[in-house]
């Protein structure tokens, strides 16, 4: 996702310390002390402008969540939305979502969003997606034994891609839609804002939950 | 698939013992004596009317294979339009594919194809399915080893539930297409006779190919 540079969003950011970190590697091993009770970690990988992890955090207060964000303005823009739900379950972070290992102590999240992710279609930049085995290497490190991994998009190429790439690291699906928006499991689907308007246009969202098989 | 019954069916079925197999427990451990060269044996469980396995048989003469199929009178058809090629590499077997370790023995079979098999979409008839895990096993003991099974279908419900029931039975996906027909894997890809009908409309055909790990 791509916006326009905005002014405030760097401001924003550094007068939020309590809900926004920008050095996670400080809290590897203590993220449930930035939160009002210790209950269970889900960490969303990309959050974009957060509506999806905001609107879990809302929807679930049994449980804590993280929203991370690689631009500073995408995750200005999730923090502006944030701050008036005052949710002492949702913290975020604004860094490169490469580094995971040094962000979080083994077994430290019991699950992983990837929603809509950069689908990376030319074959030389495979590496790149976010379900290439070596990303893979590093969730099930940061994830508790059999973690679990929540994946949503609307491309056909990176959806094709995943599903084989889950399966080829053994790990085990727990679910396969192939039109979540006419499936019984709509019922409880909290939508991106890039879900909103992409299906709003009558075209599938594709989603597949698993979880390694350790 | 559903067909008028044809006066003409168990009479040129029994015409051509040559190339038609009603007793195939007769043959187990020896199919490889019904084909004029020993090659490679791939089997399809259902060829309806045989436009797959026969479009195979004669793209691939390095190749032997066999159709299967339950319903006479769609065996027959089958037959009828198979006698004229004559070919030496393919066979046909008209019986219930539910007696499979009858019929083959261990690793008799190289790979497996599955095309547009029925969904049984109702939940009470999922042991029904061809890639239920106790299929799967059958399929598993036939095959050699790392033997692979080919599936096409139209039923984006019966998609998603073999993805997982593969997967779930350790499978490993060698490849995945949600729209076949629109993929790089088309250009050699050989149509049933329900495919092409169906693919007419417009609507995705799904194809999955995926190997046992053991």
């Amino acid at each position: 996702m791509r916006v326009k540079h905005k002014k405030w969003a760097a401001p924003l950011i550094e007068q939020h310390p309590e809900m926004m970190v920008n050095d996670p590697a400080k809290y590897a091993g203590h993220w449930q002390k930035r939160f009002a009770k210790e209950q269970p970690l889900r960490l969303e990988l990309g959050m974009g402008k957060g509506q999806f992890v905001i609107g879990m955090a809302k929807a679930h207060p049994e449980i804590n969540f993280i929203g991370m964000e690689i631009q500073t303005t995408v995750a200005a823009i999730a923090l502006k939305k944030a701050l008036p739900e005052k949710l002492p379950n949702l913290q975020f972070i604004n860094a490169d979502g490469a580094d995971l290992l040094e962000y979080f102590q083994p077994s430290e999240i019991d699950e992983l969003y990837l929603n809509f992710s950069d689908p990376w279609p030319k074959k030389r930049h495979t590496k790149r997606r976010l379900t290439y085995k070596s990303f893979l290497t590093e969730y099930q490190q940061i994830l508790v034994p059999q973690g679990m991994i929540e994946l949503k998009t609307d491309n056909m190429g990176f959806f094709e891609y995943s599903l084989q790439s889950l399966n080829n690291f053994g790990m085990k699906f727990d679910g396969v839609w192939l039109d979540l928006h006419n499936s019984d499991e709509n019922e409880h689907n909290i939508e991106t804002e890039y879900e909103q308007r992409f299906a709003a246009k009558g075209q599938p969202i594709y989603k597949l939950t698993a979880h390694f098989d350790d």
